[in-house]
């Protein structure tokens, strides 16, 4: 019978630093990370079974969540959840952490998460999730999906990483860091941006199985609308790395007034 | 064999809606939509199979869709998509319509979207889907899960419906609307109000199975964190309609120049 006993509070200084990602524990990111994080605190690792790629902040309601424990090259790495990244945090919270970590990074995720791709990605959704629930929180991104070098990346978690657990953030706001597949001595600067207006130009894909019958597969290519060095997707893709502060706020607070002039009545 | 051909285009000037939701085809709240869009337009109904509570903007990536159409005694009612509603939203505008429709609304939805549910909801991510997607779009809610009563919620979709045809909204913003499940002479009025800071005190239940492993439930209580009528479920509480505009950006943008501070180097 597998048990899954909550960890025990050890007594050491060092922060403790929860992993998490969306590609799923055998992505090659979240092992970069935790690597990383491994040299300025102590980690526990807590990421989905499967990859969970354009998870947004789905949650799990209908069907319950395993945990189980994952081996890397025969020793303990960390503990998978049968269900999304925030699932993730919220089980970790409840019942795998003794208490509330020092901090949540999330990440390395294959491929940039600016712009439109901000709401899709269950990297940000986990450390949002972090961050509802009172945690700082980072999520890290790396701008490819073929060919990674996350050595820089996973420095530069670790620089961000720590400078965070010295600063704090403000309530409910992540920082959402995306990363160029460079070397180190290719990349630009650091850019502090929004989040750009880069969206997909839908093109769902029509086949037909071997029964003659339709199927779809959602494609796309990403057009961008983005001009500026203020705006994610423009920087990093100029070799920049980009932090954008985010929030799960989504009111448009510019058009509340606007909108109390339409006057409506019940 | 089952053809999805892409509707053809009318030639009237009733405006099209397109009406989705989060909780399936079947969930009751959908069918008294449409039926109150039917008074001021032509339907397309396009919702998940299955319902979808809790998806937030997650899409399916890894696997195809299907598109079926769906009778209600035995006359076509609308067509479901074996994903979630932001899926529905991609494929209906990808394969079903002729041209990107007038408005859509989504919902009703079983359960108020206030506060930090806003993040959680398909029925809301569906309406932000269509924002992006340049659609002028609208959720709705209703504050209950049991004994619905959709009758004055439908009303009053219908009536905002009309308005939000008429006039604009701002690029990728929606209003989300919260309905208290009380008859009309019980609504004490509509304010415009931001999403709340309410969220989910976390407490995922843990069961064992047959064999003794156990398992995990999400569950826990909406703790209320909002105390002025400004904020969406403090204002559904006391029998309000709340509106609320939300964006798909998440930005934190007072926290741009703070965070400048930081002289991060690379």
């Amino acid at each position: 019978m597998l048990m899954i006993d909550k960890q025990k509070v050890e007594p050491q200084q060092k922060p403790h630093i929860l992993v998490c990602n969306d590609d799923g524990i055998e992505g090659e990111g979240i092992h970069a990370l935790a690597a990383a994080m491994k040299k300025i605190g102590r980690v526990t690792v807590v990421a989905p079974a499967e990859p969970h790629s354009g998870m947004s902040h789905a949650m799990t309601l209908g069907t319950p969540l395993r945990i189980r424990k994952f081996l890397k090259n025969g020793h303990f790495f960390g503990y998978t959840v049968s269900g999304t990244p925030v699932d993730c945090i919220k089980v970790a919270l409840s019942h795998i952490l003794p208490s509330k970590p020092d901090i949540i990074v999330s990440g390395i995720n294959y491929g940039s998460n600016t712009a439109i791709n901000t709401i899709y990605s269950g990297t940000v959704a986990a450390a949002l999730e972090g961050a509802i629930q009172g945690i700082t929180s980072l999520a890290f991104s790396l701008t490819t999906y073929e060919n990674a070098d996350f050595t820089y990346a996973a420095k530069f978690a670790r620089k961000l990483a720590k400078k965070a657990l010295a600063e704090s953030l403000p309530t409910d706001t992540i920082l959402s860091v995306n990363i160029p597949n460079v070397p180190e001595s290719e990349i630009a600067g650091i850019v502090i941006a929004e989040q750009g207006r880069s969206r997909w130009e839908e093109a769902a894909i029509e086949r037909h199985d071997m029964f003659g019958n339709p199927y779809y597969w959602l494609s796309g290519t990403l057009r961008l609308l983005d001009d500026s060095m203020h705006k994610d997707e423009f920087a990093v893709r100029r070799n920049y790395v980009t932090i954008t502060p985010l929030s799960c706020d989504l009111t448009n607070h510019q058009y509340i007034s606007a909108l109390e002039q339409w006057n409506l009545k019940k």
